[in-house]
């Protein structure tokens, strides 16, 4: 039964209420001290007067959303994506943020070549990680769920984010969210080997049925990852982070008063985190 | 190129149009000679009539679909999943099946222990191998998709189903989907350990988007999956059977002229496995 202490809400869980200033406002107001901002949110108002904002409420920022998307068609648009990708480095460490959240990116348009999707992401994290490194900035990748390989992302389980830390070494760890990762027969083990790298940990469920392949996660309690078995392992590795609720629900928490979707992530949290 | 001496239907592509005759007649009749049966159809008309009837069209029973679904919330439930995949086991030998098609089962009702759930499956497999020895009927694990694991399979990489094949021995293997396994980095590796123990070779596409979890599948060609290159580690591995097109499509195939569906089946099979 983690406290409040423990939680964050990634900003995306009231995406489409809040503005970031309102999120902050709204959440630090229910006694939530941890966020994890998005771009599209920090963009609105910059990084400075955001980082003030965060201040002034005392908010732990537990994340920039998200970097990666390196996979392009050409050379033109790998460049785009690690621009892209240095800038939003400096927004994170502008912020406070604890990490820079990365997906890889799926696969480029009209491209069935996963194996080069695959090295376009690990060439794009080792171009931007010596900048990452001399902000003092650290990346965190995160495994996204198969189901969306092709479009978002194509670094699909914690073994495969773990590899990629042991190449490319120090600077880079990864985030662990459940509702990506708990099919996993690997997870225990591959929680296990990431240890001290595990950068960040994010809880919803997993609704059955599902269904959209984005847009339906659950609020947790509503479906059937078992959290704090899974809490449990990132604990035993040496995660003492927050808690962070992130909830991709176009149906369902994004239609709800803002206010009681918080007030729902704390009950929920101490119950079934 | 492969010839269409090599292609196999699984019958549920035409599951909305054609009974087990209608199916195997228009497939025959198209010169497709490969054949995979569902129980709902063959329970129709019962497994001596069916024998015959695919005798009569000279077809090649490539598996029967599907046994498996293990997990249940007590004693009987799983008492009862045995039975049926013994009568299944029998089924699939009466009409000369390459193999019985197995499916883990997910969660049970209100279960959250992922854990157990894989206990079970191995549970019920062993429960069943000695029959399925007894009768000369090999048993094919199909790794499914991550995303139906809550729901009809918690065996999802085929790193799973080739350990369980490593514990319980003779007479198990396993059937590739590529639908279900493409998005793993550790895929080839894996067709490799799996050698002579693949059983069937299904195949259709990723649709992006896709738009169910269950019944969105994509003919071959019109999504991202390179079949040509995972048919390539297939047949490296040692096999030499049919590739099968297994095709869930609620709203598009199964919608179509099932003629039309089966000449379309072997025009894309011949240009895109």
């Amino acid at each position: 039964m983690p406290g409040i202490e423990k939680l964050a809400i990634n900003q995306i869980t009231t995406d489409a209420q809040w503005s970031l200033r309102e999120a902050v406002e709204g959440y630090a107001g229910a006694g939530v001290h941890g966020i994890n901002v998005w771009r599209h949110k920090l963009d609105e108002i910059g990084a400075a007067e955001a980082a003030r904002i965060l201040s002034d409420h005392d908010m732990s920022v537990t994340g920039l959303c998200r970097g990666g998307s390196f996979p392009a068609a050409d050379g033109a648009g790998r460049k785009a994506a690690i621009n892209d990708n240095l800038r939003a480095i400096d927004d994170a460490a502008a912020i406070g943020a604890a990490c820079l959240v990365l997906v890889a990116g799926g696969l480029p348009p009209g491209s069935k070549d996963l194996a080069d999707a695959h090295k376009q992401v690990r060439d794009g994290i080792a171009a931007i990680l010596p900048h990452a490194r001399d902000v003092g900035l650290p990346i965190a990748i995160e495994p996204l769920h198969p189901m969306i390989c092709a479009d978002r992302g194509c670094v699909n389980t914690l073994a495969h984010a773990n590899d990629l830390c042991d190449e490319l070494g120090d600077g880079l760890g990864v985030a662990v969210d459940v509702y990506h990762v708990w099919w996993d027969p690997a997870l225990e083990a591959e929680i296990a080997r990431a240890g001290k790298r595990i950068l960040a940990f994010h809880v919803c469920d997993w609704l059955v049925p599902t269904k959209d392949l984005v847009f339906d996660r659950g609020m947790m309690g509503d479906g059937v990852i078992d959290i704090p078995r899974i809490r449990g392992w990132v604990e035993a590795a040496g995660y003492d982070g927050f808690n962070e609720v992130e909830i991709f629900s176009r149906d369902d928490w994004w239609k709800r008063n803002p206010d009681e979707v918080v007030k729902t992530c704390i009950e929920r949290h101490e119950e079934f985190v």
